[in-house]
């Protein structure tokens, strides 16, 4: 049986959420934990709807928080698959914020995650749908996507970093 | 000063919640007033988009529970503007549903909420931009948007049902 | 077998809630849908409570914020049936208001919810006990249970308004 | 000034709460911690309605739970103060559940609890109005509440034991 | 077979919260409510480690609550075994604050707890390990354990106060 | 004035979490994201122990997900510093879990989370105290902090790749 071939578009996620007083710390600002919560929420639904399966958070790559969120502020996340292996997914996540009296939405941060789609009556991963990248900057993301997951297989302990061939190029050529 | 014209695509919201244990009743589904709450979150958001200022919720219509929403489900909220008046908008909330493993969202319910900008410092109403609606489905709900409005004065008791000319030539139509 | 009779006294649903920071909005308002959860989990008790089954929010009817209710005031529900219908009932729930160092409470405002009593075992409809009001204030609200239960179904698009007898009715003679 | 004198119908409240998923323990029954956070809100209510001052719990007699509430069982807490003291009262709530498909409610378990009227000023506790016990169960427990306020305060070992002259009596009698 | 034995230290339990305001009453102090859910929390793992069962609270004795902690404050809660009976524990729960900038940790309160041992199957008590005290402060604590025991089957009114020994004599000796 | 200077035993921090309902996805194991919503938080209270002040997340490291967390389960976390930069801190949070009927604590993953102590008034960074490792193991996570920031600092964009000397010279090795 061919794999099924699914797009970025059929499987993106937009999620709203609202900074409440719970969500912050007592500068009044949002939690970081709080945001990569819901960012990981925004990129499970975005997993499961490319994989059609129910998935597992694998990993989280390096999360910068650059510019602080405030109590009332409008969070907006934006999920969408960035390339598919076998049996898991790369989703990338941006996070966007605004004043809840209307105003410019500006980019906060953004993040790489990893899920495994798994069968629900064994637990074991299941094999997933591919992805077909369309647009040049779906395409970007795609290509960088293998260089990413050398690096979580050297963080993980899977590979040693002698085998990293994509990695220990680009660090050669810097 | 004339009055600033905004249009339904500036402050359109989309949100996204995942269905949880604590947000479901003894048969595990979803209870009505949890999706009321994200209604009026999402279009309390919208209207902050709209008005530009604070907004608080003058009043919700009939709601219709008409397909129940499973534990685990993912749902979609879009929340848009009909029509803005003097201080006050009315906006459409539109509920879907699909589940975690992906597959077809299927139209839930839908309600209209009516918000009041407020200013921050004194509480008390304040004037908002205009509406402009472009498309023909943003026209027709402009156009209801002044009989619905009639209904809601009349159920607040704020006009009298003779003095509601819309809703009297509609009803004497039948 | 004869249909099993009770009275409004025999599920009357009295709630306290308390509003804590997470529940209001920037102004330190609790938020409407706030508001409309605990009205709907108050009227949800009361239902399962005379038809003795579990049930699901079948409708809201139209809902007015007419007061601010403010951070850290005591909010008190009152649920109780108005009228039975075969597999449904319909519940008024008035919402009260109190700061928490006591005083008088206010009427905040009110709704008319309608449920449908579930069999757990295949989420059917199931009949349920008749309701017999016994006060005036209890008849005046069982009258005017008919006339709104043909507003939902006009609304819920399930008649035709030229069918709404009672309603076409009532705005000939205004 | 002379003091002002309330009744215990002043002040009484009722709370119900359904017993949702996060509240119970891997048994399926509600949490008794979750339990004594309800009990606490209740009763904080209702001192606060008696002292018209802002309250904080100063402590909470001896709670015993002798029967398990289950997951989706409705819970009945009724809170009234049994006696005020200069600055602090005496309150006792008494816990009821029943299925949520009505039926029988019955008694969980009750406790004492004593809260502070503060001044939310300078945080100093302030003097409140008296109670005057009116049926023969309200004197009965406006009695029995200086006997365990003397076991309190032998408990927080603010007096010794041989100082407790009701205590005392109350043992060398058995 | 013989009983197995265990130590204090084999089932200590730490746990760390961070005053939210959704936790605190209009005064900005942590609820005396939410302090006494989070022990039991504790509490109750610790219980579940010792006994290795589940375990649901039998009784709390009584709390006093000395010290207002404040919103942004870190609560400390340390948990251990003092005495084990044959199908029920006791745990000591002491509870200290600081700052969320650091700074000393100052004790707030304690409690005793009472947990018993449930069958997962058919909801019935079971045999536990014995508790050994090894430090002279866990000895004295096993010994007072007695004593707190006889206190609360007087309470819970199965016992008659005249059939407490140690407690009678401990007024006697007053 | 000479920079204050503590030890890794100063600001370690434990927190026990249980696994709840709501934590958990439809294959009834905790979220990923509220995992690490819980790292967050105790990484955040070590921090603030260690540079008396408060302390917003800068960053968040690679984290792994390797062994699934059952609904039930204990976690218990543990947060201590590594090293102090001029005005930020790196933590190790270490995540353990075990069954809540006792029995051995498995780790399940770990993470580095970098904060910054912020001033109260301006919001600005502020100088922290510094950090003296004293156990070989302490010592060794002290050296790899250094290498550990060049690596967030390149995937933050503040520094190019050809000026991350110790990466680079990892990779040269391999």
């Amino acid at each position: 049986m061919s794999r099924k071939i699914k797009e970025v578009q059929d499987s993106i996620v937009v999620m709203t959420q609202l900074v409440m007083p719970n969500d912050t710390n007592p500068l009044n600002n949002l939690m970081g934990g709080n945001l990569m919560r819901w960012m990981d929420v925004a990129a499970a639904i975005c997993s499961g709807k490319h994989c059609e399966e129910y998935v597992v958070t694998a990993s989280v790559d390096h999360v910068s928080f650059e510019r602080a969120i405030a109590l009332g502020e409008v969070v907006k996340l934006k999920a969408y698959v960035t390339r598919a292996f076998s049996t898991s997914v790369e989703v990338f996540v941006e996070v966007f914020s605004s004043s809840m009296r209307g105003g410019p939405s500006v980019k906060c941060n953004h993040a790489y995650f990893t899920f495994v789609a798994i069968d629900q009556e064994n637990h074991k991963p299941v094999p997933i749908p591919d992805l077909n990248p369309v647009s040049s900057e779906e395409k970007k993301r795609y290509e960088g996507a293998q260089r990413r997951r050398e690096v979580r297989l050297i963080l993980a302990g899977r590979i040693e970093a002698k085998d990293a061939t994509e990695v220990k190029a680009y660090f050669a050529k810097q």
